[in-house]
Parts: structure tokens; C-alpha cells; sequence
């Protein structure tokens, strides 16, 4: 996967792709940061009124639900319809479902209006997107991964959406295929963002490549080995950000795969 | 203080309690990362729609009026209900009260309509909330803390809450017990955010502990400490930010309370 | 101009001037560490009624279109009336302009209402407020500075405005004067928010002197060579929004000028 993961990358510095961010104030700034950084463009947008113009420079869209609000939901589903409309693929990022019956419910009405083309969540999130009742910590996950795949694939079927389970262990799940990536660093879930993060790298790379299960599960093991990276000098949360963002600029060599 | 402060520490990190902020969108990320790097699990929300159900989850709140509009007094209103209703402790951040009247009130009306447990705010928004008019610099304070410990008594007093007020000194106040913690570094007031993540610290900190005065003066000594850390290394802003979010994961020696 | 920077710089940290700052949701708190890093006290307001307040202790007011909708126009329309009024220069961060023409209609009426003291954008943002098409990256510019300097003395003199284009070349622009500052690292484009902080910084440095060209002028020279400073140490996107952050605290010598 390593040479896939590189001309992937060596697209994105090539393009540029603009990536269209419906998302939460939190970790706007880190998520902005993270895509610049890995050579795309970001664009965040709070406003109906300019998403038909701005998706017709999208590469694709996140819908990243971390604040969400009624306006915050409007907008969505207008995104979402032009976006379907145009062909532009859109990443679901739900976080805290399962936290809220609110959470949980905006998720599903996307799901069962709109096509979304990837799901990315914990193990958490992801078994409230399926129903399964949840013990949840608000937006930190307390199940562990491979709980959640069963559920994952059936969430997948119904709604032909590939679905990623990020965590100590990452999975990247449709109909066909799981793919379990097993790498990353303790220290990713200390830092806010890192799932909404991944979530924006996720939609990029499927961006710049045809096969989405193939660009997803590189963009999983491009960003978890990143993390590795940047946990080889940095043994706390605020300067493992740092190296983080710093090393998404770079490609990695292909021993830092092994 | 040395051992009580660690005691803290570890229920944290094995409770990892559910903190929700209604808060600003300028310090947010820092908050959430500054949380998360203490051990809690920070939530933030936006919607009326879901603070029930985030309540049941929350061991405190907090509501900080950082960037507050019609929308924010409204959602902090209806959580202060609910939160006084379950009996989960509230944490006020009035920040920037005294530099505009509709800031000022905010807080007023808070504290008249709802039992807020802890306000933490620097010796302006202290004084303002009292009553005495301020030559503001905006949110950043003009006074010391020590002109402001009197009036923080009374304030005390008329609304049963404990106050804090951070600054070069902090003092924290209740009815029976002024104490004043007189550490840190000289670059905290450099950082945006300082004061909001105190005050979603000693929220934290206060959730964990049957004595209220005790937990608060824990949590200044350990976060003007954890200042002084990471005051070591860095000599300037930016990397000081880095550094203090790394000092809060780790716990502090007995040494560095000298 | 290294002796006026200076003597601004000093000037700034004596007087500490608070600069309101309308803006978006996203470098939020990149500016509001830039400006305390420089010396200056941010204040960042959503609300109407409290505008007028915030005004009579803010020496200049920034607005920043980057995550604009509905209502941050009225109180963008607000702000600028009520500065105007009271004599306190605003600058204006057109980002993303040309994107959306949602953006450059909200430019075009602030420019048509009111007097706007400066305008800092990319040369695409400069390009599409005066009326030329752009092929835009959404909010990353596509094309070089020397193209858009006839543009923007134009729009200078149409507005008797202070135009400044960043990027690899910066020029400060009004009617009788164009200086070319080329300067910087290349890092700047690659951390979000090095262009709104910069209209602050340059708001902060108007504020604090009487001739606006010199002003700004010495404002982007300043800027450009604190990322140059931090570009000597690091080497990727991450290290070097928290150097550039730290040398924004700190006077650079003679030397690092040449």
C-alpha cells in the first residue's frame, strides 16, 4: 500500500483539491491545519447562500456534525442535496452519536435523505448509528473496534456508504471488504480533532483515487503512521500536535510501514 | 496540598468525567485539548435540542460567555435549569464583563435565575460583577487581584459561589476561607485562553471532590504549577502554549510545588 | 524602516490598544494568540448590543469575512456603521472573495457603505472585489501579486482605500504610493490564518502610528520577517505556526532585516 499511499499523496500536492468543510467550531482550526498541511485546500462555510458556488470548486465535502445546531442541520441538508446533485462525494463525520438522541437522529436523517459515500466514527458512534444503545463518555468511544464491525457492515449494506471505524484498531468496511489497519499512536485520541481530522484526510484521498475502499484504507494507514511519526519524539498531547501537523507535510519512507 | 492534588488527578484519569462547555469559539480547541490532556472528556455543545441528554452523561458544566450573542444566554439559560435541576455543578466564566453592560448583565441574570456553584474570572470581571465600574482592556484585566478580594467576598456571600480570581496572584474566595495562591508565569496571560481552560480545570477538579474550597485551590495550584513547568523550556507564546498542554497530562512532583 | 518598527512595536506593548475583532470561526484563536503574542488585547464579539460598548475601548476593528453568513453580515453592517461614527479605522479581510459570490457582494457593500481604512487580501481576493474573474482555490489565491497591483490602485482610489496583497510578494497600495515587501517563508500559506492574523497585526500597527502607508508598510515588512525567523528553525507546517507565533512576541534585531 505504500506506493498507492504516495501517488495519492503526490496527487493532492499536484492538485491541490479544494475540500468543502460543513463542520464543528471546535476543531475547525486543527482540521484546516491538518489539510493544508497534507498539500489540500480547505474551505469551511456557514453559509446556504454561497454552497452551490463554492461546491462547483469542491473536490468533495465533509459533514462533520461536532456542534451542530438547527441551522447547523439546515445547512447540511442543503449541502448535502446539492452535492448529491452535482456527483461530489460527501464524508459523514457523527460525532457524539449516540451521546444525544439529537446526535443520533441529524446522522440518520442524512443517511436516509442524501447518499453519503463514507462514514468515518468510533467504535461508539458507530454502533448508535446502528442502533445499539450506547454507554457512551459524550464524544470519546468506550467500545472497542472490532465490537462494532458486525454492525458496521450492516450499516454499509443499507445505506451503500463505506464505513470506517477509527480507534486503537482502525477498520475500513463495505459490502466486499474489512480491512483492519492496526498501527497509530496512544497519544492521537489525547489530541481534539484527531477523528475529524481523519475524517477530512479520508475524503481527500478518496478525492484523488477511483477505488474508494483502496483510498480509504490508505488514507487510515497514511494517518495512523503519521501519528507513529510524530509519537517517536513527542511524549505529550501539546507537542504531539505539533509533530502531528508536521508530519502530514512530509511522505513518509517506506520502513516507516513496516 | 501536594497529595490531595494527586488523589484528584488519578480519579480523573480513571473517571475521565464528562465535562460539558458552553463556551466561546475563540479558546475551544485549547479547551477541549487542555481538557482531554488532564484526563476529562471534554463536550461542546451548541443546541438546546441535546443539553438533556448531555447532561445525564456531565459531571459539570461550564459556561463560559466568551463570544456570547441572544442564541448562547438563551442555551446557557436553559442548561443552567436543567444542570441546577440534576444537581450538576455549574462553573461561570464571565469573560470580558465590565467591557460591555450586555456582558455584564449576561452574568447578572445568571446568577440571580440559577445556582451557579464557581465563578472564575481576573480581578476586572471580578470587580465588574460587583458592581464597580472598570477601565477595561477589553477581557484582558487592568486591577490585581488583591483589589478585587473584598468585592469577591460580597459577591460570594450574596450568591453562595465560590469565587476565583486568577491573575499574577489568584485568590480563591468563599465565605469562610480566602486563599491565595501565588504562582505561575509571567507568560500565561500571553496565551488566549488561559482563563477559560482554568476555569474548565477547576470545574473538573471540583467535580471530583466533596469539598468545594479544597478542589479549587487544587486546581489553581496544579494549573500555576503546570505554568511553571512549562515556563522552563519555553521562553515565548507559542511554544509555551505547547509545553503547558503537555505539563497538564503528567502529574506534577513534589518538588515542583517548592 | 527597521527604527519605525521598533518604535511601533514598543508603542503597542506600552499602550496594549484593543483591537475588536469580527471574524471568523476558524483562526479565532490563531489571531487572538498573534495579537497577544505582538502585545496588543484582542477582543472578539457575535453580538449587536454590545458593539457600541466594545467600540468606545477599541482603537481599530478588523472584519473578517471567513466563515460570513446572514447574521454576521447585519453585524458586520453594524460594527462599521458605529465605527465610522465614532473616527476607529476598520480593515477588512475579504477571504474568500471571488469563491462565492455570496463573499464578494458582503465586500462589495461594505465598500459601497461605508469607508473602509484598509483592505488585506490574496491578489485572487484583490482581483475579484475589482470585478475581475477568478479560477480561485476557494480561499488560496491562484495568482501572483504583480498582476493584481493595477487592480488594486483602482480599488484604492474608488474607495480611498489602503490596499495590501499578500503573498510570496507583498504590496502596500493607495493612491500615491506602491511598496513591494519581498519577504517571508514559504511555510506562511501553509499554516491557516497567516492571512487574517496579518490584517490584524497590520490593523494593530495603524492604529498605533499616523501614516497609514508607513504604518502597514512597516506592518507586512514585520511580519514577513518574523516568518522568515521562525522558517530558520522549522521545517514543516506544525513547528512553524508555534515559531512564527513566538517571534511575533519578540523585537527582531537590525540584522535579520537585511
Amino acid at each position: 500500500m505504500y506506493q498507492q499511499i504516495n501517488e495519492i499523496l503526490t496527487k493532492i500536492r499536484n492538485d491541490r483539491p479544494v475540500i468543502l468543510n460543513i463542520t464543528n467550531e471546535v476543531s475547525m482550526d486543527f482540521v484546516a491545519n491538518g489539510l493544508l498541511s497534507v498539500g489540500a485546500s480547505p474551505i469551511m462555510s456557514k453559509a446556504m447562500s454561497e454552497c452551490s458556488d463554492l461546491l462547483k470548486i469542491a473536490s468533495a465535502v465533509v459533514i462533520n456534525i461536532g456542534t451542530l445546531n438547527d441551522a447547523f442541520i439546515e445547512l447540511s441538508h442543503h449541502v448535502c442535496h446539492e452535492a448529491n446533485r452535482l456527483g461530489i462525494p460527501i464524508t459523514l463525520d457523527p460525532v457524539g452519536a449516540g451521546a444525544s438522541n439529537y446526535r443520533t437522529k441529524a446522522c440518520h436523517d442524512l443517511l436516509e435523505q442524501f447518499h453519503i459515500a463514507i462514514i468515518r466514527g468510533n467504535a461508539g458512534e458507530i454502533m448508535a448509528l446502528s442502533g445499539i444503545p450506547q454507554n457512551t463518555k459524550g464524544v470519546d468511544s468506550t467500545v472497542t473496534t472490532d465490537k462494532a464491525i458486525e454492525h458496521a457492515q450492516k450499516l454499509s449494506a443499507a445505506h451503500q456508504v463505506l464505513v470506517t471505524i477509527s480507534g486503537k484498531t482502525d477498520a475500513i468496511i463495505d459490502i466486499n471488504h474489512v480491512r483492519v489497519v492496526d498501527r497509530g499512536a496512544a497519544l492521537m485520541p489525547r489530541i481534539t480533532g484527531s477523528g475529524c481530522l481523519l475524517s477530512a484526510i479520508i475524503s481527500t484521498f478518496d478525492a484523488m483515487h477511483s477505488h474508494r475502499h483502496s483510498a480509504v484504507s490508505a488514507a487510515a494507514l497514511f494517518y495512523s503512521v503519521c501519528g507513529e511519526i510524530a509519537a517517536r519524539t513527542a511524549k505529550a498531547p501539546g507537542s504531539f500536535k505539533v509533530h502531528f501537523i508536521d508530519a502530514l507535510s512530509f511522505t513518509p519512507q517506506s520502513n516507516d510501514y513496516d
